[in-house]
C-alpha cells in the first residue's frame, strides 16, 4: 500500500484489500470454471455431433464475456483504490492478464462449437480419438494453472508449462492423420479440415493455460520462464 | 528533464509521469512496428515460397519477445512509482494489454513462417490471391489501431472494429476455395490446408488489431463496444 493510499484510507485498509483480493480470486476461479465447462461442453458436442449442445455453448459465451468486463472493472477499481505495490502490484497485473486468457479460452469453445455445427450437418466422419485426449489434457492444464495461481504454486505452474508439449505433439499427430485421410477420401476433406481446426483450438486452450502458468511462475519466482519453449505451434 | 533537474524539482512529478508515458507510447509503437514488419515479411516469404526469409522471421521473434518482457516491466514500474488514477490508470491498463496483443501478432508471424517452410518444401500450389489482400488489410488495421491508441482517436478505433468483418469474410472465401480444391486435387490437400491456416493466422492478426481498437474505444468513450461483433470466426 502506498503512503498516499494510507493517508486517504487510514483505517483497516490492509485487511480490506486482502478481503477484496480474496473476492477477486474467487471470481477469477469461477470464470475459470465457466471457461473450462465451455470447453468440456463443446468437446462433448463435437464428439456426439450434437448441434443443439454446440448452439448452447455459443449462446452461453455472452455470460462469460460479461464476466470478463465485470472482472476487469473490479481489477481497475482495486488498482485505483488501493494502489498496490511490489508483490501485490504484480499479482494484480497477473490477474488482469488471466481474465483475458480465460476469455480467449471461452472463445476457443465457441470456435469448436461452430466447427461442430458444420460437422453435424455433414456426413459422418469419425474423428481421431486423440482429439478427446487433447481436450482432457487441455482442461486439466487450465484447472491446474488456476490452482497454481491461487496457491502461488510455482512447481505446479512449471509442470503445466511442460505438459504443453504433449498437447502440441498430439495436435501434430491429429493434423497429419487427418491430412492423410483428406488426401485419400476427398469426399471427407471438409470434415477432416473442420476436425483439424477443432484440434488446433484445443491446442490453443493448452497454450492459454501455459500463458497463465508462465505468469504464475514469474510472480512467485521473480524470473520468467516465458519464451523458453518457443512460439506456439 | 535531467536527473539533476528531477532532483532539484521533485514537485514536478506530474510532468515526469507524462514524459515517461510518452516514452512508453514510443516503445509500444516501435514494438507495433516490429510486429507489423514480421507479418509483412512472413507474408512475403509465403507468397514467394522463400524459406530463408521465413526462417529469419522465426529467428527475429526472440527480439520481439524480449521487447515484450521489457515493456511489461516498464509498465509495472510506472504503476508502482506513479500510482496513476482514473484516466491514467485506464490508459496504463490498456497499454499493458496492448503489449500482449502485439506479442500475439508476432506469434502469428511465426506461425505463418512455419507454414511457409512446410510449403516451400512441397510441390507448388498457387495460393488464392485473397491471402495477400488479407495481409494488407490486417497490417493496416494493426497500424490504425495503434494510431488510434496514441492519439486517443475513438472514431478511428471504431472504424478498425468495423473493418474486421471484411477480413473475416475473405477468410471464409479462402477457406471454402481451398477446401474445394483439396477435395478435387487430393495431391494438394496438404498445401491447401497449410494455406488455409496461413489465412487463419492473418485473420487472427485482424482480431488482435480489433481487440486493441475495442480497448481504445473503451478508454476514450468510457463504454465498451466489445463483444458486439461476436466471437472470433
Amino acid at each position: 500500500m502506498s503512503d498516499a493510499a494510507r493517508y486517504r484510507y487510514p483505517f483497516m485498509i490492509h485487511r480490506h484489500f486482502d478481503e477484496e483480493l480474496a473476492v477477486l480470486k474467487e471470481k477469477l476461479l469461477s470464470m475459470g470454471g465457466l471457461a473450462e465447462q465451455a470447453i468440456g461442453k463443446a468437446t462433448e458436442a463435437f464428439l456426439k455431433r450434437d448441434g443443439a449442445l454446440a448452439q448452447s455453448v455459443i449462446e452461453e459465451d455472452a455470460a462469460i464475456n460479461r464476466t470478463e468486463v465485470d472482472l476487469e472493472e473490479s481489477c481497475l477499481s482495486l488498482f485505483a483504490r488501493f494502489q498496490p505495490e511490489a508483490k501485490d502490484l504484480r499479482f494484480m497485473a497477473m490477474a488482469f492478464k488471466i481474465i483475458d486468457e480465460l476469455e480467449r479460452v471461452a472463445d476457443q469453445a465457441v470456435n469448436i462449437a461452430e466447427r461442430t455445427l458444420d460437422l453435424a450437418r455433414s456426413p459422418v466422419f469419425n474423428p481421431p480419438s486423440d482429439i478427446a485426449t487433447m481436450s482432457t489434457l487441455a482442461m486439466a492444464m487450465l484447472k491446474d494453472s488456476l490452482d497454481a495461481f491461487v496457491n502461488g504454486n510455482a512447481d505446479l505452474a512449471s509442470e503445466v508449462c511442460q505438459r504443453d508439449e504433449e498437447v502440441d505433439q498430439l495436435n501434430r499427430v491429429v493434423h497429419d492423420t487427418l491430412l492423410e485421410r483428406a488426401g485419400k477420401e476427398s469426399a471427407g476433406a471438409k470434415q477432416a479440415v473442420d476436425q483439424l481446426l477443432v484440434a488446433r483450438h484445443l491446442e490453443r486452450v493448452a497454450d492459454h493455460a501455459t500463458n497463465i502458468a508462465e505468469d504464475v511462475y514469474f510472480i512467485v519466482r521473480g524470473r520468467t520462464i516465458k519464451h523458453r519453449l518457443g512460439a506456439e505451434a
